[in-house]
């Protein structure tokens, strides 16, 4: 029951309460009290706008028009590859309304159900349902092998195939040499997971590449409709080719996931005195632990640019260990040939220095910070 | 004058408008409408709480109580070396009322103007003026030959000595060679500086450890009200032994540290697509970026745990590019004696390759999570 008087059928006319900001008002009461499942009432747009209605009318005009709107909304998604990725998609998806199916090689009928999507062990049983939209969701090491053996020609000609791996211009190459000339593809990656994008995807980017869309309005509108999942949910949409964004990736994504692996396997923990930096590093690790280290290597060996990453990386590494054994062995062999200071530290020197060099003099000046 | 009818002198009694908290209530007016500048007024103990002055009374009481308090609250704290961190520390001292004295051999006497601080360019005038505290604000590598030459004789033989370095063994053992027996001595390392302190002390660690305190209430009550100075700001009060301190602080803060200079030689950059991870991998330079190559290696060199540390973030890096190599290999033999799969990765993996071993086929299950 309404919570306050109105004796009228749901579509009549009456005054909001003052409570209820001015957007409201231009919704019908009974869809403001019992909202669809789907967050979809926040994305309608404008010239839904109904702000007075017959009150004799007998018919539910304003239903009717946001189920057709949120209808013309939704899309027929599959999603090959149902694992931990796949199903943190599918929850945002599912929220927004889409009719989802999945496909994986593991039955992953009870998480599908959960999330409320038709799961098929056939891949010929998905692609005779006729999706419009394939999701390719699988690792980066076996999407080839997937790709290879998938039953395409059971799907309509007019398909969008959309691939969300990490590495993109491995995708878009395995995707163009697989996949039938009819089908339209969209190469992404959400830099996000199912950690960083727990809470809110607001802000966390998005990368996209139209790398093959048909020029039919229905296939663009296809392509959008797809990509404003992501707009929706207040992503930041980036659009770029395949090949840029495995160079800024590499540069990026790769060095971070590597210098979490590192201090993974270095053992970082929590201590009683723990500066701010540290707990930046901290939190890093606690970001990268959770993904496979097949996603690891996936960055790695699918990305070309990757491996002079890694290098440049070691040569870093490299570059500040030299430094500081440079430094030790100036002080050194002051310390031999210049003023003897009595310190702790002689025999720890002594024991790390393989070689000789010329003397230098290091600057300490006692103005310089505290350190 | 007073905002609201009042034609008694300051120290009237009369009522506070309701707008004023109850904790206001026992103070006096005038100081509420002008405040000392320091903020001590926040610390007054509760004996001196005020509640009923006699109307007539024409001795300025409350403000000569108040006075008292402060006065026995602050000290006179010499400054040895008064570079960035020192002017960092002073900034903070002199807000909270103490006397402030400094040294240091670059002339910094127009900074230390700036922040009320008496500037000596000689350091047997600032021992002759008698300060309470010494705080030793050098860089750990001038911190010895500092010690070795200061006037200690010209200051009282009750006098306390702190230092602010950021390895502490070393710290303790020169204070402990080379300070007179008379002296007391308080090891700290406050666990931020002017980048990760700006804007407040609030939970930042400062350690401290009482190596040597007389037994006189006089000597413990100086040692605490120079603590109250860190513990006022808000830091988390961390008392601990120099060792376990140098323990602690080599797996983190030198670490850090390290991982931030790495990251910098690497030459990090901002890009279109960062991940959250990312971000605090450029948090993490730039918090690093701003200490001195001194300081960096001082935490190295100071810390007789640091050298460990740095060879197991050597063997973690090389285990790490062992894990991605050996990887490959295994991918590689596949592509060479199983199937042949058609990628463009093919050219560089046998770049990389160097050596044989057995053939392992890896698991590449399509239900993983997208990589």
């Amino acid at each position: 029951m309404l919570p306050f008087s109105s004796t009228k059928p749901s579509t009549s006319f009456f005054h909001f309460p003052p409570f209820l900001p001015s957007f409201f008002h231009s919704v019908s009461l009974p869809l403001l009290l019992n909202p669809p499942k789907s967050s979809h009432l926040r994305f309608l747009p404008l010239p839904l706008r109904i702000r007075s209605i017959d009150a004799a009318q007998p018919y539910d005009y304003e239903s009717q028009l946001l189920s057709q709107h949120l209808k013309s909304q939704s899309l027929k998604i599959a999603i090959i590859g149902f694992g931990n990725f796949a199903q943190f998609l599918a929850k945002t998806l599912s929220r927004q309304g889409h009719t989802l199916l999945a496909y994986s090689r593991t039955n992953h009928g009870g998480a599908a159900k959960e999330l409320g999507v038709t799961f098929y062990t056939n891949p010929h049983d998905l692609c005779e349902s006729h999706p419009e939209v394939l999701i390719l969701c699988t690792s980066i090491l076996s999407s080839e092998k997937v790709l290879k053996s998938f039953p395409f020609q059971r799907l309509k000609r007019s398909t969008l195939f959309v691939d969300v791996l990490s590495v993109k211009e491995f995708a878009k190459n395995i995707l163009l040499k697989y996949l039938p000339l009819e089908f339209d593809i969209l190469c992404t990656h959400p830099m996000f997971g199912p950690e960083s994008g727990k809470n809110s995807w607001v802000g966390l980017p998005f990368v996209y590449d139209k790398v093959r869309i048909g020029n039919e309005e229905e296939r663009i509108n296809r392509c959008d409709k797809f990509l404003d999942i992501f707009a929706k949910e207040g992503c930041r949409m980036v659009e770029m080719s395949c090949a840029e964004h495995d160079r800024y990736a590499a540069g990026s994504q790769f060095v971070t996931h590597t210098m979490g692996r590192v201090l993974e396997k270095f053992g970082l923990e929590s201590s009683p005195i723990n500066t701010k930096g540290y707990e930046t590093l901290l939190d890093l690790v606690e970001n990268t632990a959770g993904d496979s280290f097949e996603l690891y290597y996936g960055l790695f060996m699918y990305n070309q640019n990757a491996m002079e990453q890694l290098e440049r990386l070691d040569m870093a590494f490299e570059a500040i260990k030299k430094e500081l054994f440079g430094k030790l062995h100036q002080v050194y062999r002051r310390q031999l040939f210049g003023t003897v200071e009595g310190s702790e530290e002689r025999p720890k020197i002594q024991k790390l220095l393989h070689n000789g060099a010329p003397l230098e003099p290091s600057k300490d000046t006692m103005e310089q910070e505290r350190s």
